[in-house]
C-alpha cells in the first residue's frame, strides 16, 4: 500500500507523528486481555436460552430440569429481575428477558450459569418453552401496511409499526421539482450488514464488596453499560463500575449490544453471588446482535441544465427489527445526511423507522448514512449523465464550500476541505485520463469491463443536535513526581487507535514524549459520563478534555517553574521547562514536579470538554446539526467479469479532510479499514435472512473482504482543513472512510457495466441483471 | 462496656451519628477480600530466603537447586534487580535483597516463585548460602560505645551506630534545674512491641498490558508502595498502580513494611511475567517485620514546691535495628512529645536513633511517643509524691491551656480541651473517692493490692514540621445522574473506620444519607499522592479534601438549581435542593443531577487539602510542630496480686478531646482498641529476643490482651473542643487512645504496690521486684 505521510513535522512534539501504537506490542504478543481471556477467581459461565420463533406468546416456561442439573449455579428468568426488566438505550422498549411475548428469533428468555460452559449450555438446552406462534412481519414496507401484525409493545407504539417519522424541510421542494429541467428518480435498497468485529461480544460481571457490581468486557460505551446494569439490577449508579477490557473491534456493534450483554451477565452474577462471564461465539453473535439497518430509499433529484442541483426529495425507510435500541438516532443521522455534501436550496426528506420481527438493528459505522450516501452519490452520477457532464464536474458544481449551507440550513464556516479532497483525489487517480482509458477499453473488450467511480461525502462529527446532552467528555490528568503523566478518559480504544492518539495529544500538550504518558483502563468510576465512543467524536472531544486538564496543570507548573527559573514566562518542551526569553535557561519537568510535590501543589486535574448545539428546530429539522463536518472524496477502479458478474476493485484512492491528522499511520489505518469495509458492503456482504432467521450465521457464508479483495494499490491522503476548536486542529475521522468508499466502488461498477446497480450488495446476480438490462 | 454517646444530634445529616460501618457486613459475612483471598488468574506463590544470622558476609549463594526444581518459575537475587536495589522509605539505606552483607536475622536474600506455595517453600529451602559471620551488636547502648561493630553501611553512617541526634531546646534548662527545689530523675525502658494485626502482610504483583505493574494488598500507604516498586523495578511512576485490598489491621505495621513486601512481590512478578503473591504467616511476619522501637529514656524533671514544672531535661535512645525505615520520623515525634502536655518554660531533649543488628523497627501507633509518655507521666506522679499532692492536682497545675506554649514553643490556640478531659475523667472515675478507698483497702489487705492511676497526654496530629511535604490529601468526588455520589480518596481503611467516617463527611457535605455515598477502592491512579494514612490525620486531611471537592460541586449544583427553583439561594438537605427562603420549595437532588447531566455540566471534581508548617527552626527544634493537637485523660484501676505479681485492670475511663466526633461508635471503638493495646503494652506484651533472634515468634508466647484482660467496665467519653479548620470541627483520634492508656495502667500499678515499675512490660517478675523493694 502506498501510505503517504503528508503531514509536515515542523517542530518537536508528538502530534503529527506516526508514533507506534501504544497497544501494538500487547496485541501482537498476546499480552492484551480480551473479554474471553478474563478469568477472575470463582468464575461461572453463562448460557442464554433464546427464542426460536419470530413472534409468539410464551405459554409455559419450565426451568426445573436446568435448575436440577449438577453444576448449575443460577437460572434467571424475567421473574427474577431485581430492577426494571429493560435494556435501556434510547427508549426502554426492549426487555432484558422476554416476559410473555417474543418478538424475534434470538430474543433472550432464560439465563443459566454454571462452573463450566458446557454444563451451562446443556442446562440451557434443558429449558422447556411452550410457545403459541403468532403472525410475524419481516419486511419493513409490508410492516407499514394496514392490517399488518403489530410488532412493538402497545406501550411503545399505540398502533402500527412505524416507530418514528422525521421530516426535514428546507425551501420549497415541490416548486423546485416542477421548475427543474432535469429530474432523476430512483429507488435504492440495502440489506443487513454484519459488523464482523474480530472479537465477539463478551462481558464478565463480578459481585464486589460494599454491594457493588463490576463489569469487565469488550465495549465502546462504558457509561451505557453502567446505566443498563444499574437499571436492570436496581443498583444505584455509584454501585456499578464498568471497566473496559481490550476490545477487538466494534464498528458500532459494541455501542448498544454490550448494554444487553452486560445486563444479562449482571443478572446472573447478582443471582449467583459469583462472577459470571457471558461470551458469544461467532454464530450466537451474528444471530442475536444488532446489524446495520436494511433500507429502502426513494430519491428524486432536480437539477438545472448545467447539473446544478436545485432540489432533493426523498423518502427513507429503515428496518429496525423488533426493538428500537439506537434507531431514533440512526434515523436522525440518515435524515440529515440524505441530501449529501451539496449546497441545495430546496430539500424535503421524510425518514421512517419501522418495526419488524427481526433482531434489533443498531449502531454501525456511519449510523444510517451509508444507505443514503449510496442514494445521493448514485443520483449525482445519474444527473451527470443526464446533463452530459462527467461525475466530477457535476460534483465540482455542487459541493459545499465555506459559507454554504447544508440541507439543515447550517452554515459551514471553518474547516471545509471538501473541494480540496475532490481535486486531490482526481489528481492521485489521474481521473480524467483513467476514465477515458477505461471507456476505450470497454468498447473493445467483451468479458472484462473496467470502470472508475467517484464519491464525495460529508459526515457530521459528534452526537448531533438530537443528542446534545451526550456531547461531553472528561479527562483526568495527573502529573507524577517523576515527571510522567497519568491520564484517564471515558472514551475507549477499540482498535481504532484512540489510546495512541490521545496519548499523543497529552504528550504534545505537556511537551513530553508519548512514552511519558500512560492511560489507565477506561473505568466509569474515574471520570464523569463522557458520552459514548461513537460518531467519530473521540479525538476531538476526549482530546479537548485532555488539553483542558493539561491547561490547568500547566498553569500550576508554570507558577512553580517561574520561581525556580526566576523568570517571567516559561513553556514546556521536550521534557523541560524552558524560559521563553532564553531557551538555554531550563530545568527538567521532573524537577518541577518534585518541587510541586514537596510544596503540596495539587497535581491532579479533571479536564472537561463539551459542545452545545443550541439553535435546533425539530419541527422541520433545521439548524446546526453537528458541531463540525469531515469530508472525503474517494475514487475507485474496478474490473467486472461480465460473464460471472464478479467485480474486483483494482485501485482505490481515498482523500480525507479530517482537519489536523494526529497520527498519519493510524489515520491511514482507519481509512484502509473503511475502504475494505466499503468494498464488502458494496459487493459481497450478503446476510441471508429467511422469515426473520439467519440460516447461515457464520463468516463462511457471510463474505467479508479478505486481503485478496482489497487492492494493493490503495492510496490514502489527507488535506488538513484546520479546525481551530479541535485538538491541534483535528476533527473526526473514524467512520468517514466507510462512508465514501462503498459508493465510489458501486459508481465504478456502474461505469464499467453501463448501468446502475440499485441494491446492495452488488453480488454477481445483481450485477449480471443490471448488465443484461443494458446489453 | 459503658459506651456513652455524648454527641448531640441537633440536626439531620450524617456527621455525629453512629452510622453502621460501611464495611461491617462484608467483614462479618466473609465477602471482604483480604490479601490472601486475592487470587488473580495464573497466580504464582512466593517464598523468601532470609538471613539466618545477625551479621555477616555472604561468601557464596547457590540457587541452582531451586532453579532446577519442577514448578519453580522465578528465582531472584540482588543481581536480578532491574532498578535500584533499595526499599525507599525515608532514607534509601535498606536493600531490597541483601548483596554481600547481611545485617539482621530475617533479612531477605533470595526470592522464589512457583505455581504452588509448598514448591516455592521447598525451593527456598534448597537455596544454599555460605556466610562468614561477623560480630553483631544488639543492645543500643552498647552499640553507641566506641569499638562497637558498625551496623550500618558506610555510605549511611560514616562511623558509629548513631543514625541521628536531634536536640530540642527551649529556655535555660541548666539554670532551671539548679534553682528548682524539687528534682526527680529516673531511667525508663521499654521493649519491642509487636503490632499483632489480625491479617499478616501480603501483596500480589500483577504484570499488566502496556508494561504496567499492579500491586494489590494489605497496606496503609499505597503511594509509598508505588514509589518503592517503581524504584526497585525501574518503572516510571505512571506505570505502577497500587490498589489497596481490605486491610485487616495495621497500627503502623503496614506503613513501611508493605513497601518491602510489594517490592519483593514486584521483583518476582517482573521476573516471571506472571502474577505473584507474597504473604507471610504469623511467624514469618513477627520474625521479619518492624516493631515498636525499644527505648531507654533518662528523664529529669525540675519543679517548684507547689509541683509546677520548671524544667525537663531528657535523653531518649531508640533502637532502630539494622536499617532506618521510619526511624528519623519516629525520633522526631519522640523528641517533640517528651515533655508532655504541659506548659514548661525550660526544656532540653536530646534524642538519638541507634543502629543494632536486629530487624528494623518502624511505625507503630504513637510513633515513638508511648515510650516518652511512659516517662513523663511516671515523672509527673513522682513530682506529685515529692510535693505531697495528688497526681491530678499536679497535672491541673501544669496542663496546657489555650494560649500556652508547648516544648517547641508552639502556642496552642484553638481547640485545647485537655483540662476538660481531666475534669471529666475525674468525674467519671470518681477519682478522689476511689483513690482514697484503695489506699484504705491496701492498708488492710496483704495479697490483693488495688490502685488507681491517671495520665494526661497531648498528641500532635499529622505529619509534623519534619515532613510538611506529606501533609496533603486528594479526593475525587463525582455526582452521578441518579443523585448518588462516588468518592475516591488516597487514604485507607484499615479497620479504624475511615471509610465510614469519610462517607459520613461526604454525606453531610452533600446533604445526603450515607447510603448515597460510595467510596471506590483506594488506588494510586485515582488521586494524587495523598500522603500516608498515619499520624491520626485521615479524618482531618481526607475529610477536608472531600469537603473541598464537594464545595466546588455544590457551586455547580446551586447554579443549575437556582434556575430550576427560580430562586436566589439554595441549600442541600436530606437529598433535596431547598430554597433557603422557603423550605417547602424544593426539588430532589436527583432531578438537579439529571439537569446538570443534560446540560453537560462537569459532574466530577478533585478536592484537595494541604497544611503547610511554615515556621520551623530545625537547629533547636522550635516552632509549630503540628497543625493541631488532640488531648486525652485516662484513669485506670488495677488489682495486683502481690504473691504472683499479676496485675489486672478492673476499670478504665478514657476521655478524649479530638474535636468533633464524626461517628461516636467508631470513635469509641478506636478508644477501646487503644485501651486494650495499652494494657498489653504496659503489662504483658513481652517479645523475647536473643542475640537478634526472636525464639518464639507467635501469639502463644507473645501475650496480647484477650477479652479476659480488658475490663468490662470501660468508660469512653469525648469532650469536643471544636477545631474550626477540621471537617465539621474534627481533629485526629486514631493513635491517641493508646498514648494515654498504658501509663494510666502503670501509674495505677505503682499506686497499688507503692513503688514504680520503670520498665515495660510490667510482667509479674518486674512487679514483684518493685513491690519487694518497697516492702
Amino acid at each position: 500500500m502506498n501510505e503517504k505521510d503528508s503531514v509536515k513535522k515542523d517542530k518537536s512534539g508528538s502530534v503529527g507523528r506516526s508514533e507506534t501504537r501504544v497497544d501494538a506490542v500487547d496485541k501482537v504478543t498476546g499480552k492484551a486481555v480480551y473479554a474471553d481471556d478474563f478469568e477472575p477467581q470463582g468464575l461461572l459461565y453463562a448460557s442464554v436460552v433464546r427464542s426460536s420463533i419470530s413472534s409468539g406468546k410464551i405459554l409455559n416456561l419450565d426451568t426445573s430440569k436446568a435448575e436440577e442439573m449438577e453444576g448449575v449455579e443460577a437460572v434467571v428468568t424475567a421473574e427474577n429481575v431485581p430492577g426494571s426488566n429493560v435494556v435501556p438505550v434510547i427508549e426502554e422498549d426492549q426487555p432484558a428477558l422476554a416476559e410473555d411475548r417474543v418478538r424475534y428469533v434470538g430474543e433472550p428468555i432464560v439465563l443459566v450459569a454454571a462452573g463450566e460452559r458446557k454444563i451451562a449450555d446443556r442446562a440451557a438446552q434443558a429449558v422447556e418453552i411452550e410457545y403459541e406462534e403468532t403472525e410475524a412481519v419481516t419486511d419493513p414496507l409490508e410492516a407499514m401496511e394496514e392490517g399488518s401484525p403489530q410488532v412493538a409493545r402497545e406501550e411503545v407504539n399505540e398502533e402500527g409499526n412505524v416507530f418514528d417519522t422525521l421530516v426535514l424541510e428546507k425551501g420549497n421542494i415541490e416548486s423546485a421539482v416542477e421548475k427543474a429541467p432535469v429530474v432523476v428518480e430512483n429507488e435504492y435498497r440495502t440489506g443487513h450488514q454484519e459488523h464482523g468485529y474480530i472479537e465477539p461480544q463478551g462481558m464478565t460481571a463480578i459481585p464486589k464488596p460494599r454491594d457493588k457490581m463490576e463489569l469487565h468486557g469488550t465495549m465502546q460505551c462504558p457509561f451505557y453499560v453502567q446505566n443498563a446494569v444499574s437499571k436492570v439490577l436496581g443498583y444505584r449508579i455509584n454501585k456499578v463500575r464498568v471497566v473496559q477490557l481490550e476490545t477487538g473491534g466494534a464498528f458500532g456493534g459494541k455501542e448498544d449490544v454490550p448494554s444487553q450483554v452486560g445486563a444479562l451477565a449482571g443478572l446472573l452474577a447478582h443471582e449467583a453471588g459469583k462472577p459470571v462471564k457471558l461470551t458469544y461465539d461467532r454464530r450466537e453473535d451474528i444471530k442475536s446482535t444488532s446489524k446495520r439497518h436494511p433500507s429502502v430509499v426513494r430519491y428524486k433529484t432536480a437539477a438545472d441544465e448545467e447539473g446544478k442541483v436545485k432540489g432533493v426529495k426523498a423518502e427513507v425507510f429503515i428496518d429496525c427489527g423488533a426493538y428500537q435500541t439506537l434507531s431514533p438516532a440512526v434515523l436522525f443521522r440518515s435524515l440529515v445526511h440524505t441530501a449529501g455534501p451539496y449546497s441545495i436550496p430546496n430539500v424535503k426528506i421524510v425518514a421512517r423507522s419501522i418495526a419488524t420481527n427481526k433482531v434489533p438493528n443498531g449502531a454501525f459505522r456511519g449510523f444510517g448514512t451509508p444507505q443514503v450516501i449510496f442514494s445521493h452519490e448514485s443520483q449525482m452520477d445519474l444527473i451527470a449523465e443526464e446533463v452530459g457532464k462527467s461525475p466530477d464536474a457535476v460534483r465540482e458544481l455542487n459541493v459545499l464550500r465555506s459559507g454554504d449551507r447544508t440541507s439543515t440550513n447550517q452554515k459551514v464556516g471553518k474547516s471545509v476541505g471538501l473541494k480540496k479532497t475532490l481535486h486531490r483525489a482526481k489528481e492521485l487517480s489521474d481521473w480524467a485520463k483513467t476514465r477515458h482509458k477505461y471507456e476505450s477499453w470497454n468498447e473493445s473488450h467483451e468479458k472484462i469491463k473496467k470502470g472508475i467511480g467517484l464519491s464525495t461525502v460529508l459526515y457530521g462529527v459528534g452526537m448531533s443536535a438530537s443528542a446534545p446532552f451526550l456531547e461531553k467528555a472528561g479527562a483526568y490528568v495527573k502529573l507524577e513526581v517523576d515527571g510522567s503523566l497519568t491520564v484517564s478518559v471515558g472514551n475507549t480504544e477499540m482498535g481504532q487507535g484512540a489510546e495512541t492518539v490521545l496519548a499523543q495529544i497529552a504528550a504534545e500538550a505537556m511537551g513530553l514524549d508519548i512514552e511519558d504518558i500512560s492511560l489507565t483502563e477506561v473505568d466509569t468510576s474515574r471520570v464523569p459520563d463522557s458520552g459514548p465512543t461513537v460518531a467519530s467524536r473521540t479525538t476531538t472531544m476526549a482530546g479537548n478534555a485532555i488539553i483542558d486538564g493539561v491547561g490547568e496543570l500547566k498553569e500550576r507548573i508554570s507558577s512553580v517553574g517561574r520561581e525556580m527559573l526566576e523568570c517571567t514566562d516559561v513553556r514546556l518542551e521536550d521534557g523541560y521547562l524552558v524560559d521563553t526569553q532564553d531557551s538555554s535557561h531550563k530545568c527538567k519537568l521532573e524537577e518541577v514536579a518534585q518541587k510541586m510535590w514537596a510544596e503540596n501543589v495539587e497535581l491532579g486535574v479533571e479536564g472537561w470538554a463539551e459542545k452545545g448545539m443550541k439553535n435546533w428546530q425539530p419541527d422541520k429539522n433545521q439548524g446546526d446539526a453537528y458541531f463540525v463536518y469531515s469530508y472525503a472524496t474517494h475514487v475507485s477502479e474496478v474490473e467486472v467479469d461480465s460473464i460471472t458478474g464478479q467485480a474486483r476493485v483494482t485501485r482505490h484512492v481515498a482523500v480525507h479532510d479530517s482537519g489536523k491528522i494526529i497520527n498519519p499511520t493510524t489515520a491511514a489505518g482507519q481509512v484502509e479499514g473503511g475502504v475494505a469495509q466499503g468494498i464488502g458492503y458494496a459487493l459481497t456482504e450478503d446476510l441471508e435472512e429467511k422469515e426473520g432467521k439467519f440460516p447461515d450465521p457464520d463468516l463462511t457464508n457471510y463474505l467479508m473482504p479478505t486481503s485478496q479483495d482489497v487492492p494493493d494499490d490503495l492510496v490514502v491522503d489527507f488535506v488538513e482543513a484546520d479546525y481551530p476548536e479541535g485538538p491541534y486542529g483535528a476533527k473526526g475521522l473514524g467512520e468517514v472512510p466507510l462512508m465514501a468508499s462503498h459508493v465510489a466502488v458501486i459508481n465504478a461498477v456502474s461505469h464499467a457495466i453501463g448501468n446502475r446497480v440499485v441494491e446492495y450488495p452488488a453480488i454477481p446476480e445483481r450485477i449480471l441483471e443490471a448488465y443484461s438490462e443494458n446489453n
